[in-house]
């Protein structure tokens, strides 16, 4: 039904890591295992939900739920795995990192074949990277990882921005991919590991 | 212009209870009256207008205002008769309770015909039992019903999964829609009135 | 691409102002450039986008992407000036009142093309005015000004209705769309300047 292509591997790697983020911050407001797969699949494929809503597409996971059993099976282990072992706080930020990444290029890849704006295409990126974590932290009350003082939307900036110039240079996409995912994802972790942000102008 | 069916009964019937819901939700923030139509009406209508977006199909309220006038008549009366009377805080929960289940037998019988994966199907029940509610009460800034300890995105489970399991059998979809109901409906008044939830495994 | 209409005008002039509006707002949370650019942007976009997927059709800024080139240049703009300068804190009132006005006309006028109940116009006409601010002061962590006591949905609403009572009396549409505008815009800085709020009946 669906071709096995670089991208859908992606794809689905990406679901998981994202549905463990969700899982993880359950585990941490300590909802139930129903409230751990709820949060986790939302984390999940909100991002692109939106992506499909707004290209005017039927939603991916309604086309195909493998996304759905993949969300609820890792939900779960996750869950279960949380209150076996303790899991280190930093886990949730890496997963939700891999998340950013991943989910930033296919958003990309995906809106290549609907606008001819780099801008339009770097924006949907961008979203469809930030929004399933963005939704994670409000269902379960924390401030979204966003709009915090670190660098985030700006490592999918980076990563939307270098794959579309790479795209445009004629470079095999399956490059563009690996190349624009890699860029998000060592951002994402220098901020995390060594707590980097912009600077701010300060008020004259 | 529309079948006067069942479901469409109970379609309308769904609005109405959860206008109310919302009325009094408005009503206990002391919202003005245009506040308490705003809110009554966004949670009788955002379930369903998210189903309808997800499957990518015409949102039923534009089609059919029918559904926004009941919704603002209901919550308008329901406004008025809480400050003359004083209406116990269980009639909230209440009509909360009877909505979850009528519209998540309808978000079930809508996605039926969409899509052939049960998945599917029982996760978009669950969404349009469940999303209005949630709207209501983050607009009125109260932790969202499906997000406390108590049973109640379990009940739209058990109940989709009914419904689903009995169509499947072949059953007349009549008998499906009104066993679905009940059983979120009885299962979600239980959790009110026992205060039943689910057991939480402890960390070890 | 886009034929040069009043209605166009206004709604670049529209993106413009609410992009502002998000932009002060993220200045007053410290944000850094890039979260006063998103801000700005998803201030600006927000309304129209959920406007358009409710009438399921395409999402105006991925058709034509100046509305995002002018909500990220004015919100930059907007930004560094208010690093520069002190703004006093109504402009972020009004610049939000131009917009309410703007969009509030630009949701009816888009909505009669698809819809012949003028319930459903004028509902499409305050969700397209209001959204926009909602998402803005959620994300930043403020009361949305739509739900508190002083007139703010209301005041769309008497715009939307005029609009649609004088278009429904063959008064050409510029009219009809600068009349409705004006309507929403002065009652809106009236209650802004004056703190007006509908009467609340008290419990008896």
């Amino acid at each position: 039904m669906h071709e096995f292509t670089l991208l859908y591997c992606f794809d689905l790697f990406g679901t998981c890591v994202f549905a463990i983020s969700g899982a993880l911050a359950a585990g941490q407001k300590r909802m139930d295992i129903f409230g751990a797969a709820a949060l986790g699949t939302v984390t999940a494929v909100g991002g692109g939900s939106l992506r499909d809503i707004l290209l005017n597409q039927n939603v991916f996971w309604i086309i195909n739920p493998t996304y759905l059993y993949i969300a609820v099976i890792a939900s779960m282990i996750t869950y279960f795995a949380a209150r076996k072992f303790s899991i280190p706080k930093k886990v949730l930020l890496l997963s939700d990192a891999i998340g950013l990444a991943v989910f930033t290029v296919i958003g990309v890849s995906k809106t290549l074949k609907f606008s001819d704006s780099f801008y339009v295409v770097i924006i949907m990126g961008i979203m469809t990277g930030v929004v399933g974590g963005m939704i994670r932290d409000i269902l379960s009350n924390e401030v979204p990882l966003v709009l915090r003082k670190e660098i985030y939307a700006t490592a999918a900036l980076l990563g939307a921005a270098v794959y579309v110039a790479m795209y445009n240079s004629q470079i095999p996409q399956s490059l563009c991919i690996v190349a624009g995912a890699m860029i998000t994802l060592v951002c994402r972790l220098a901020a995390i590991f060594f707590n980097w942000s912009l600077p701010i102008i300060r008020h004259s």
